[in-house]
């Protein structure tokens, strides 16, 4: 079992979070330094036990570390990862957990990181509608897939290394290429989002007392935040079109199906669709098997 | 508290086994009897304690009920309602379960049914993706919506008795004109689902294994029965239409956000959709508080 001596944590959210409480249940690091931007925030993340120091000077909180984790939003990921590549020891491993990919990956590709850091994107696919350190969850990846993007300049100790890491943690390591990765999520993850987000808006306020266990589950990523969306949304637009548009086209088959009384087509499209969710897997909104 | 002698279910899926179920462990009925159409599932409701006596014969079923609950398919509630009142004591107050109501309530409002027996409609806003007694539930009633759907000709003692009955059973009554009805749950019960079963359609299946949380949330109701949800679909089809209608105009306002990298816009649309699911109250999955 490999542990850190100091791992850094830039931006200690949820994710940012259950990393570090992770890391510190299962004596994976000695020090987690959470750097962010507010104190209170910072304050919780160390009430909590998910990071040992905090700091909101960047600088100070990645001189020692030999592990750098960037938990920021998608659209800032890049810039911060130039920032900690600046004023981290040489040779330092810098990854991140930002739910795009394509973009990161390449813009980190074609530079050179100073003092011959490297850069190892992932994005761990666990999320909750909490916001900030306060949701922390020691066991928040266990059984989720984390995805692990190497390039041709990768170095292999690098990928083991992060794939320890993450497999200590108790999530299910996946290797994909970066667009490959961003492909896929739009269908998996922002799809879901914005029917959410589209779904929840439909509801008016009248019937608010009617929605049942249903409306919930269906809206529930509608809860998550808007700033963090929009980026997600913006960074994967192309492929995020694309799972809508071939969303709109199931939709419209369903409303043809309905407006034609067709019970036959009405059937197969629903049997169709019961098969698949059946498919996913019986894991309950925790990740964890269904009773 | 009022309490029944016998109380005969007609279908003994998950609501009528849950109704058995709850009112037995509640001490509301002496004897329940089960009436379905094989010997297994009844096996299994009896076994369970949802229900003391079994047949798959409705007239010598209902035979002694003072209270009969029709928990068939919407598309079978109609007619399963005509035989009860043909075969059960005279004057015996007949109620259902169907999720959608207008179809329902205006055919048993323009016929007398034999014997001075009465019908109210009634819909508990409960459900999950099991099929049959097996999942019988006594609590499943807790805190969800059960609407009543009450006609100038219905009498205020049935109500009240029905009224009760629900409220002893943990749910919260509320009185709707049935087609009242039907325009709200095609918006916050049929629009889900439709959504989730055009979801579920939309993932390839090399992308299941990238599957997380929020896809397995949001695409949840696809696993629901394609039969019960046919019927439905056409049952209420008119109010579905216009609902998905809706949907679709929050989703293409949601495409062109994104299409347009407006992130003013994109911003206001997911904090509108957040706000929403926030009003909608933190209820769990399960219909309890959140954590």
């Amino acid at each position: 079992m490999k542990s850190f001596d100091t791992v850094a944590i830039v931006g200690v959210g949820l994710i940012g979070g259950s990393i570090g409480l992770g890391m510190r249940e299962r004596g994976l690091a000695r020090e987690v330094i959470g750097i962010g931007r507010t104190q209170k925030n910072l304050r919780t993340a160390r009430r909590l036990g998910a990071v040992t120091h905090t700091t909101v000077d960047l600088a100070k909180g990645v001189a020692e570390a030999d592990l750098v984790l960037v938990c920021t939003p998608v659209g800032r990921v890049v810039e911060d990862i130039k920032s900690v590549a600046k004023n981290c020891p040489p040779r330092t491993l810098i990854s991140d957990v930002g739910s795009t990919k394509r973009a990161i990956v390449e813009a980190m590709d074609q530079i050179s990181l100073p003092g011959e850091c490297r850069f190892l994107g992932a994005h761990p696919m666990a999320g909750r509608e909490t916001v900030g350190a306060i949701g922390s969850d020691p066991n928040l990846f266990e059984g989720k897939v984390v995805v692990l993007t190497p390039t041709p300049k990768t170095q292999a100790d690098d990928f083991d290394l992060l794939e320890q890491l993450w497999s200590q943690l108790g999530a299910v390591v996946v290797q994909m290429d970066a667009a490959e990765h961003d492909r896929a999520v739009a269908l998996t993850s922002h799809l879901p989002h914005a029917v959410a987000v589209a779904l929840a808006a439909s509801v008016p306020e009248e019937w608010f007392r009617m929605v049942g266990t249903g409306m919930l589950d269906t809206s529930r990523l509608a809860a998550g935040g808007p700033e963090i969306w929009k980026d997600i949304f913006l960074d994967n637009s192309e492929n995020v079109l694309m799972a809508m548009d071939r969303f709109g086209r199931h939709l419209t088959r369903l409303v043809a199906a309905i407006r034609g009384g067709d019970e036959a087509d009405l059937v197969a499209l629903l049997s169709e669709a019961r098969e698949i969710r059946e498919a996913f897997g019986n894991r309950s909104p925790d990740g964890n098997k269904e009773k």
